[in-house]
């Protein structure tokens, strides 16, 4: 089936078992399936746009009731819906970081912080990982007291990854937070692989601002995502319009600056609220998945030469693997090179293993079914047995 | 049919012919429905994203193409796709204009472009409209004269509304950028009300840059849009990312700093691509488009008391209407009051006025057939004679 002329119908999600590191919370539900069809038209959701006109008051579609809902969830008191998780990061750089202010990210922060920073004008500045791969409290501290002597001021923003996109380890999120808070410096906790993944509670961590992706783990179409905050920093970081009109008068009333008025007016939003009932309910079963990932992990591991880079046991899907010196020898003489391995598991219904990787990389196995986890560990076991590796 | 727990299936375009001001212009297509069924996925696209690791590099789905196709189709040198014709003015003002620069845009500005501007912390000064509701590139010299008197300096941008969103006007873009380059003033055309509408050649203009807004007018998912540019200045807007981590020394390659890396990851961009080559041949048909903006313009004026306020003839689809001394005359003595109105219509099958409003309000014939055009003037027409109004 074509699409329109040049575009293939995407099958990936039907065909095969995806074990791809970003796709795996972001397929969609059914319900949001059916949502997309419905809600596809441009502006969808702003046939009941009344007074205020404003994305997150419009009562139907419920969006009022699910921003309300969303807050709750995460225990925060404001969310607005983003363009994506960067979106979110966007918007409080552009409140919080003048420019030259030093920004506080991390070793393993995710690129798209960085990109924010950036815009701000801010001069991005790392808190190292540990030997374990970790980001911890006292390295915070560290790094804090590094940043005031050397730009002789406090810096306004820290970014730290609830979990972060290498090696999918769970960071001591509320231990950093403690730190900073006693600087002064509010957190940003990035939850792009945390928010509609596993139980999260935003006052508990301490958290300023939780920002959460609908197409990386929401069971939302892209772009979307969640930018949640307290009372204290609301105010500033969803503060509505001054603008006026020299010559007109005009004033633009309730509009968010940061938000640029609305966001996400239709299938996005909408998809992010019809998998909301599923993604709140599957949050509850996060230690079947991590159990999961630890089954697959183990599978690889039983091959010889297999190093796991994460944290081991896991506590989280996703996982970066070393396979120099298991999958990467037998890449070394096969004749597909080290296009052998993913072509190994597709071979086995299994997509998602970059093609050509064969040292270092990664898998996620969130949302996949006990069946389809001991498919994806006895596939890469075969693969291993069939081309001379030794199973521990 | 329910959508999920709470979310109504939304039938407004089966149901009904719909006016909406807004939404006519981003009814999905065909395609673009069935490319939002296979690329409801969150990362959908991202399946066969390798090096350089950035959305529009991905070659399959073939965006890549579509890019270089917008461009041409443009004439324009450079596009990117982003999340709304918004985050397009956002991404120029966040580059161009740096914090207390006077910023230029119109008495008939649309109020996200105030909103880039605020974001960015320019000061907003607006070239008045004239009595006809034209920008004049008279108006436009003699502000920037005025914005150089006060600011002692030349407003670094200059945002024009190729077609204004209060009346529907066509403004003489050509002779405004004509002038602003006289000054060194570069120009950004928001067509969100014509790209994907009526035919555009930014080269033909001058246009330093031409935004277009995917929901609003190419028939595609929100958020969605596009952001085109001349060699001149795409270097600067689409810069890539200059950011380091001073612990890792990481660097982040070709990602640009203003779209934060990717913007449009899955049905949105593959949305836009799919109504792309209906979009490329409707606008070749805005004649007939424009003839039945008339034709139910004219529907309307033969209503005693009624008065266009928008361009007579009608030039574009989307036309401002005065009823005060016609339907709003009907809703001081009627039991329903103002929401007669929109209940007459709604009867007899169209939606998009909205309830309540008799006085000056806005409607868009975009996309309707001839015999739906022939339909909604003769059921105004309808609600007027049915309560008493003469028609002439």
């Amino acid at each position: 089936m074509k699409c329109a002329v040049d575009i293939e119908a995407r099958d990936v999600e039907e065909m095969y078992i995806n074990i791809d590191p970003i796709q795996a919370g972001g397929r969609l539900t059914a319900e949001a399936m059916k949502a997309a069809i419905s809600f596809g038209d441009g502006y969808s959701v702003c046939d009941n746009c009344r007074n205020p006109p404003r994305l997150d008051y419009i009562r139907n579609p419920p969006i009022a009731q699910f921003h309300a809902d969303l807050a709750a969830w995460l225990n925060m008191d404001a969310v607005r819906v983003v363009p994506g998780a960067r979106r979110g990061f966007q918007a409080v750089a552009s409140t919080l970081v003048e420019k030259g202010d030093p920004v506080i990210l991390t070793g393993l922060a995710h690129y798209t912080e960085f990109m924010a920073v950036e815009a701000a004008g801010g001069i991005p500045r790392e808190i190292p990982k540990d030997e374990r791969n970790h980001i911890t409290a006292d390295a915070a501290a560290e790094k804090i007291e590094a940043v005031i002597r050397e730009f002789s001021r406090t810096p306004p923003l820290l970014f730290v990854d609830h979990v972060d996109y290498q090696f999918g380890n769970v960071h001591d999120i509320a231990g950093i937070i403690k730190v900073a808070h006693q600087y002064d410096v509010p957190v940003l906790v990035n939850g792009a692989y945390t928010v509609g993944i596993m139980p999260i509670d935003g006052k508990a961590l301490g958290a300023d601002f939780v920002v959460g992706s609908g197409h990386k783990s929401m069971a939302a179409p892209a772009p979307s995502g969640l930018l949640a905050t307290t009372n204290e920093h609301a105010e500033r970081v969803f503060r509505t319009t001054q603008a006026k009109g020299d010559v007109t008068g005009r004033t633009f009333g309730m509009k968010e600056v940061e938000m640029m008025g609305c966001t996400l007016m239709g299938v996005t939003v909408v998809g992010m609220m019809a998998s909301f009932p599923h993604v709140k309910e599957r949050v509850q079963r996060w230690e079947t998945e991590v159990a999961h990932s630890q089954a697959v992990t183990d599978a690889l591991l039983s091959i010889e030469g297999t190093k796991v880079l994460s944290d081991y046991p896991r506590k989280h899907t996703l996982t970066r693997i070393d396979t120099r010196e298991s999958f990467d020898k037998v890449a070394e003489r096969h004749k597909k090179r080290g296009f052998f391995l993913a072509s190994e598991v597709k071979k086995r219904g299994i997509t998602g293993v970059i093609p050509g990787s064969t040292k270092v990389w990664k898998y996620n196995t969130f949302g996949l079914t006990e069946k389809q986890i001991r498919h994806v560990g006895e596939s890469f076991i075969g693969a291993a047995r069939d081309n001379g590796l030794n199973i521990l």
